[in-house]
């Protein structure tokens, strides 16, 4: 891999790589390199999910965190993405882990920053390390993708999670299937929409999404219980899902809006599995991004990944 | 201990222990461990000497600092402080340090946060770690605390500081007595008030407050040096004092509001060893959480702390 | 040197040992001390450059970094610069870098703190490290200042960029000659100004200031075309520079105003290598003025590099 931009055109061999690498990273011991590496993290978007699961990601693999804030910098002067990445490489930056409101932003950026470049959301368009760690949670649990059935539920016009998890569940061979109200059902990913009754019952992972305000043109008249009632994970639809399925949410959660409070952290629920999931999958890909440019994250750390492989 | 919400509930024994802890814990060489330990610093509020100087007993500890900042996070989405909590603990901070403009909102975080939680000053609340700070001044100062004369002074209504400071000092059997304009008086406190005549003039600690201006309702017409006159700490009244008294303020100052701007660096002023104490502390508060939980914060803590005790 | 606060005081002795101690400390392999020195970056003005590099270059040579972020600090309670300065030293900053609107602001401090200041940049007054990577660029590509020619062109009047490369290049003997509109001409420093044509044609080093719209009163009604056609350094232009002539500008770059889009990074453009050059004399600086007080950033620092020199 030379960037981390899109779950589109990975591979199925390339993600289960991946998957397998973040499965056992946590359990590697790195003792950090002599001379540090940097890594620069430019969010132009509030975060705290992704933002400190990267920076933990980055500490936990010896790297020094350059925290670059929007509020307090030169993009204050007009300063565009551009040369404000290509400053951070220049002042050192190993490896940019970029989010910002506007879709395909980093595809501008491979031809003059040669530094490797991760996407950590890019507007409506994709958030595959996300993705990554939904799937890595998946794994983990059914230890296949295979005829999996998969429903992801909700606001999926304004998602680029949803978007994300659509392309890689595609690659992995899973069934999908999507539920949404109307308004939000976005006709270009090639799935078919159920209602939610159908969604719960039939699928081994129930995806929901978080409904994106932030993204959307005018407030919603609807109130919360009705969404919740016609479109949400109620209790009683909890109890109709399958024995072994479980329920993923990417977070921050709308409490008794997309599920009812009392389910967020139920017994099927991997909500907060999947944050500490984010966590291996992006130390997974920070190291192997570095790897495949024969840089070596810490002194022991292929050497002790070989060995746990 | 198990959290550090309140100087309430904290034996003598217990704060004696910590503040030796504290007074050798500086001399101690920390070498840190292999595997970074992480905190994290949720300041819901304005701060540079609380938040900076955990920072500071956070490093020196040879912890890992993820630093939540508010403006840039997920709380702009609508996330709860307890599901920011919850997720800072996923993604893997062995502690939380918290800030918040609400009162006792720790006390909602204790059943669904299984890692220690500090109070870093709630709303009207508690400070306890400024208390703690306070308290090792005295201590350094005089080595005991059982019939010393302190007064607490000035803002004492908006003050989380005098809250934590009054419980701990009875708990020490101090002597304590309050002075303060009227409106700023809080009857809920078990001690007399003086003026502030007296007050300097019986006092082994004269210990001031700043004026919360961002916690009253309305704007003071009151000027600064009616009010210095009236009832800060003047020229005239620090000639007034005991020859061994000392002035604690919890800073930042108001220079020449609550206590005249020549005298913030004064011969027996401890303003700012109070500053340097206050990383003391936390170190303390910190690695003595961990431990009561069986974590080190060092490969070699608790041997050579073992030692120097 | 006990602060680095101006250009105008150094000895071109003081700057040219600076100089060679940047040009070698990138190839210093730096083993951390124990016991980690702190140092504190208080910028009030936005930054992403020098205070990326600042961080860079503290943590290269193993030091801890409190990063002050004036949004979410006391300064929001009114304290002052000096209280901040103060209180940062208070818990343990063995070293001060401040960036402030107001000019010669760090001159207030030098009574009370006790630590070593670095001027960051100084509202229009100086910008001494930036100065110092200018010089390390040009020092490496001539090997020589003196009968260098040198033009500094743009908005020199709202520049403390300009402030410090005048006075230290004039030092250093190098020619300086200025270029600028009427309106943006300054008057106080003692070099002639000549006519942008003139300039490119005759200097060895041609360079470009940032135009200040932030520090300019109201907004500039001429456009960017103009102001490139008349005043920026076009395509043309360029073509009639001396062969080995080279292109310096602070960033970040207006492209296409004060140079044309396509310069930015041509053959002759050092504008990265700056970037990449501000680690390194930042790093000189910060270690020369902690051992000219007898502290050394790291354990093996001195004797590396008394061998290297």
């Amino acid at each position: 891999m030379e960037h981390f931009l899109s779950m589109k055109n990975l591979s199925e061999h390339e993600i289960i790589k991946l998957l397998k690498r973040a499965d056992q990273v946590e359990r590697t011991k790195i003792v950090s390199r002599e001379t540090p590496l940097f890594v620069a993290n430019l969010f132009f978007e509030p975060s705290t999910r992704t933002k400190m699961s990267f920076t933990v990601a980055e500490r936990r693999l010896g790297m020094e965190v350059l925290d670059f804030s929007q509020e307090s910098s030169s993009v204050q002067k007009g300063e565009s993405l551009y040369d404000t990445a290509k400053t951070l490489e220049a002042i050192g930056a190993s490896i940019l882990v970029i989010r910002h409101p506007m879709e395909n932003v980093l595809e501008q950026l491979k031809n003059g920053i040669t530094v490797p470049l991760i996407n950590a959301g890019d507007g409506k368009g994709e958030h595959p390390t996300q993705s990554m760690l939904d799937l890595l949670t998946i794994y983990q649990e059914f230890h296949r993708f295979n005829g999996l059935k998969v429903a992801i539920i909700g606001d999926i016009k304004h998602s680029r999670v949803a978007r994300s998890n659509a392309y890689a569940l595609q690659t992995l061979g899973a069934e999908v299937c999507l539920s949404a109200q109307e308004s939000w059902q976005d006709e270009s990913l090639p799935f078919s929409y159920v209602s939610m009754d159908e969604a719960v019952e039939m699928c081994d992972v129930v995806m929901l999404l978080r409904i994106q305000h932030e993204r959307h043109d005018s407030i919603q008249s609807r109130n919360s219980d009705d969404y919740l009632t016609s479109y949400g994970l109620t209790i009683e639809r909890e109890s109709r899902m399958k024995n072994h399925a479980i329920i993923l949410h990417p977070a921050p959660v709308n409490r008794g809006v997309e599920i009812d409070d009392s389910l967020v952290e139920c017994e099927r629920s991997r909500i907060f599995k999947q944050m500490r999931n984010g966590v291996a999958v992006r130390m997974a890909i920070i190291s192997q991004l570095l790897e495949d440019r024969g840089t070596h994250v810490a002194d022991n750390f292929n050497k002790r990944s070989a060995i746990s492989r």
